[in-house]
């Protein structure tokens, strides 16, 4: 199937993981994965959380910003394609003046 | 972690799935995901085949393509956003004149 993202309405999410300010998403969810177009605003992050049960991959489509990746900082720019397997911790910063534009799957692999 | 597909030495892999061809791809790959960056030449097609326990999610990078997806056929250009859920069939096929490059992570899910 095709997912168009701008005909999924958007989700507005304050302080998603304990983050600051929001997170706007257009996201396509079913029991296996989450698929999402995001949006962070200069200055807001997603909060630091551990994957359990699930992964995640983060493309970075605009913008500038960082990962706190298993307690190391990792630059993000447009093209950059960052890994949060299962069983590690990351978070998603904005400290750029422009908006955040990313792309991501979170795929669910069970325990 | 950051993926650097340039640094992943690519892997040719002649009629993928029975298709036409070959597919040159960069791929990290662990027990929970296959995240890739693939090539597909103009004629070349990876060939029709059910995820059973895994899915797939494909982002055309650029050029233009279509997949075949429960028998309905699905235009790709670049930004298009392909979806095939678990226990669904899909292939992806290159009819145009020029590479059809993409972003693809097939999750592993369990039965």
């Amino acid at each position: 199937m095709l997912i168009n993202f701008e005909q999924i309405p958007e989700t507005v999410i304050p302080h998603m993981r304990g983050g600051e300010g929001q997170v706007v998403s257009h996201m396509h969810v079913d029991g296996d994965n989450k698929i999402m177009k995001g949006f962070l605003a200069p200055g807001c992050t997603i909060g630091l959380h551990t994957h359990d049960t699930s992964s995640e991959v983060i493309c970075i489509i605009s913008g500038t910003g960082k990962v706190l990746y298993d307690g190391e900082y990792e630059p993000l720019s447009a093209g950059s394609v960052h890994y949060c397997p299962k069983g590690h911790a990351h978070s998603l910063i904005n400290d750029s003046e422009e908006d955040l534009t990313f792309f991501a799957v979170v795929p669910e692999h069970g325990v």
